[in-house]
């Protein structure tokens, strides 16, 4: 299933987009799309049986926004240098082991939403990254399937980054990974049943048209389980947390002086495969 | 005002402290205690009226277990290495600015609740810290003033740390500060008109009895007005966020071979002047 939430900021409604592509109004059977929906197997039952029958009322997509499809975040892990080609690209060598990095839920826009460029900032940079949207609560896992039975779906995600911030001004990561607007994510979250090997998934990301970013999660050093079992190590995932599970090759930090990175007015574009697209047009903050 | 929650886990009642230290049963006038109530002046004017004129019913303190002060927490910054006198023991420079880095809001516990020594872990640590409780949306903020209005009380927290997670596993800290329990915090929030001058307040950590720690907030490199207005910088704070400020001199790390990281058993208490006190038993995960 194709699970989403529209309507106005703080107002989304929960949605689900059909076979034939026609949305669908969800409100009468689920308050919302949220890890307690996301941990309820007979809920998400009902959803699939209802879709299935016809029984689910149409809504008009005109003009309709769409949120993220996750509400009520809990954490946001994020796992740094996950493509062979991306860690070339910065000179990074190959992490030994997943490198884990956090990014606040209050981040996250609708995958259409403005994103803004920080105050002071001329390096905001670009990462289109496969998003795991956590349906079981993952504490020391101990195999690939214990972490795949813990995924409740995909999405696509967009790990924005000001490279100053997060690489020059002292020490970690995070205060260039945590600005305002910095996750754009959606427009759906696919049920994992859709998505048979999240390692075959072409990823790509465009800027004022440009294709920056032509990858695929078949690059990633540790493959979506691995990541789900490492990171259950060390902290306790929960249903409705989100991991971006690191972007390929092609950010602007990667390319030769002058770097390319973002503006204002500038607009970016993102898409996986099976998961859709985003669209979100840069301003000043 | 001293403002607490109280209860069983997830079921919490919003309590306050009175001057002759009986509990008052707040959930008669607001629902919880959490971003939405520090952001409204008129509740808090409320409960203040009701507790100047005796209309508050008190609460059986006895076995009541006490949760943490605020509900629904947004998310956690922490500020790295930011006591002189911490600084010096890790061996790292003064830094020029405050390092950011980040908790998730699910490793709060309450102040006397079991801290979990992560399986695998050899080097669990401790930190007392003053904690800031945001009360208003903070944003490009341009001065102390601006900060310190931002700041809707303190408390005391335990950044639990896991030094090989944080240092000796590939890059960023936040996977030594994330495992569940890592965040015990409270009991109270002191509502920031009770605390004149945030640094001049002693604060100290006990292991097993042994003072540990022993500092003052006077020792902090980057006060608390510098820290709130600097994070509002990179990042928007929202009224129920959290920010750690940091710990003094006095942890594990800083001590000589065998340094003494904790094991399942031992018991930590905390205290800053003004803010209460916490104790925690140590459990393997």
């Amino acid at each position: 299933m194709k699970l989403l939430r529209v309507g106005t900021v703080g107002a989304e409604r929960p949605a689900l987009l059909d076979e034939e592509g026609v949305l669908r109004d969800l409100s009468g059977l689920v308050p919302d799309i949220d890890g307690t929906l996301l941990a309820d197997d007979g809920k998400l039952a009902r959803i699939r049986a209802a879709a299935a029958a016809g029984d689910l009322p149409a809504l008009d997509a005109t003009g309709l926004r769409t949120g993220p499809p996750v509400a009520r975040i809990g954490k946001i892990v994020c796992i740094g240098l996950n493509y062979h080609d991306h860690a070339r690209e910065t000179g990074a060598p190959t992490p030994e082991e997943p490198i884990i990095f956090m990014k606040a839920p209050d981040t996250v826009v609708g995958p259409d939403d403005t994103v803004l460029v920080p105050r002071g900032s001329v390096k905001t940079d670009w990462e289109v990254e496969l998003a795991v949207v956590i349906g079981r609560t993952a504490r020391y896992l101990e195999t690939d399937e214990q972490a795949l039975a813990a995924v409740a779906g995909y999405a696509v995600a967009h790990d924005v980054s000001e490279r100053a911030f997060q690489i020059e001004r002292g020490g970690q990561w995070d205060k260039g990974k945590n600005c305002e607007t910095f996750n754009p994510l959606g427009p759906w979250l696919v049920t994992a049943d859709e998505v048979p090997d999240p390692q075959a998934l072409g990823i790509r990301l465009w800027v004022n048209g440009d294709l920056k970013q032509d990858g695929t999660t078949a690059e990633q050093i540790f493959p979506v389980a691995e990541v789900v079992r490492y990171v259950s190590q060390f902290m306790t995932l929960y249903p409705g947390d989100v991991i971006n599970t690191g972007t390929p090759a092609g950010v602007a930090m990667g390319r030769p002086e002058p770097k390319p990175y973002l503006r204002p007015g500038d607009v970016v574009e993102l898409e996986i495969d099976g998961l859709g697209r985003q669209r979100q047009p840069l301003k000043a903050a």
